[in-house]
């Protein structure tokens, strides 16, 4: 049965490669799962239709027959749970993987999300000028802490895992700063992360879709 | 093999109740799983084998034998993988427990949290004041989204799964806040799964360690 992807036709540069589509596809490239698009407009986002797929109204979703999901963590860890590219079959190495999938999105990427507000959508405002030296220290804490772990390892755990997957695209939400170049054991990581071939045909996929919808006033 | 789940010994009263180990126990109070408390002070939390466990210094883990796991999601998703009362045996139903697992963690929490930045950590900060209107209405948008699908519903599914157990924690979290109780589907929502007995007991052992364990300063 074939498999849906909900993703946007089109966002402003500084979101591209950065829509969480991203890691779905990320994930259906590694295991090997061919998927078909399902462009989303603003239009559609609003509808009660898609609402019923989507209660928050965003992307991705996930179709395949009766399975209809949400959230790219759960997505990726249905998908992952087909493939042992991305979650391994040891038990231990197995639930270690999950919990670096949990830690990727509610440890690390709460506080990169909070730097986006402040710098890509309150960008100017009084609040986000005063608020920006606490939220970065927070980030640098973080990534003190990760990096630690990280040091003289190449993965989370011994081999590349659906973990290491979310963990590399919540690493690249900070891309307007050098926060992760300043730890250079996140960098090499991230780098070795998105020098998989699964990631490139992700990545690839997200910005052609972009590439043919964009709007003429952004040209 | 015996279940040890890291807790604190003490935090002040407002943040009783909603310490992260409480979805832990209550997770395991529905699996009927027992558990041993492991008390984590504070120069543990800073401590190089603690750190081992816990790369970010935080509560909750979870041993049993071999089996070391962190963030709270992750270590509810290992123990709802042992019963049925927190994931459904249909293979769709499943995944959309987890679903809403991950829905709790990364499409409620975050908006949750920065509130609580705001009010608890922050608090009399010029930013956290010029702030909180936005944080606010980024709340009640989400909540509206919620309570719509939830209307008509019991649960966020057919019965209550790991995804309610999360939501109502997270729920928890604006307590010093009308906003859940703004939605009346939101607050009998998260009425419903506080009734679960279950829950009573979690809450029950939480509060019993802070009782214990509460610094005579505080007295």
């Amino acid at each position: 049965m074939a498999v849906h992807v909900g993703a946007l036709p089109w966002v402003p540069p500084f979101a591209q490669g950065n829509v969480r589509d991203l890691r779905v596809r990320w994930a259906l490239e590694e295991a090997g799962i061919a998927y078909v698009e399902r462009l989303v407009s603003v239009d559609d986002q609003k509808s009660a239709a898609y609402r019923a797929l989507q209660p928050f109204g965003q992307v991705p979703t996930f179709e395949q027959g009766d399975m209809r999901l949400f959230e790219s963590g759960a997505i990726v860890l249905h998908i992952a749970e087909q493939s042992e590219m991305l979650l391994p079959a040891d038990a231990v190495a197995r639930e270690r993987a999950k919990t670096w999938m949990f830690a990727a999105l509610s440890s690390i990427e709460p506080y990169l999300m909070h730097l986006a507000q402040i710098d890509l959508f309150s960008a100017g405002e009084e609040w986000a000028k005063l608020r920006r030296p606490g939220a970065i220290a927070d980030i640098q804490k973080r990534f003190g802490e990760l990096a630690k772990w990280l040091d003289g390892r190449n993965y989370l755990e011994d081999e590349f895992t659906a973990g290491d997957l979310l963990m590399a695209t919540v690493l690249r939400i900070p891309r307007h700063t050098t926060l992760v170049e300043d730890e250079p054991v996140l960098a090499q990581y991230k780098k070795r992360c998105e020098a998989r071939p699964a990631f490139k045909r992700a990545l690839d996929a997200q910005l052609a879709t972009f590439a043919k919808h964009e709007p003429k006033a952004a040209r």
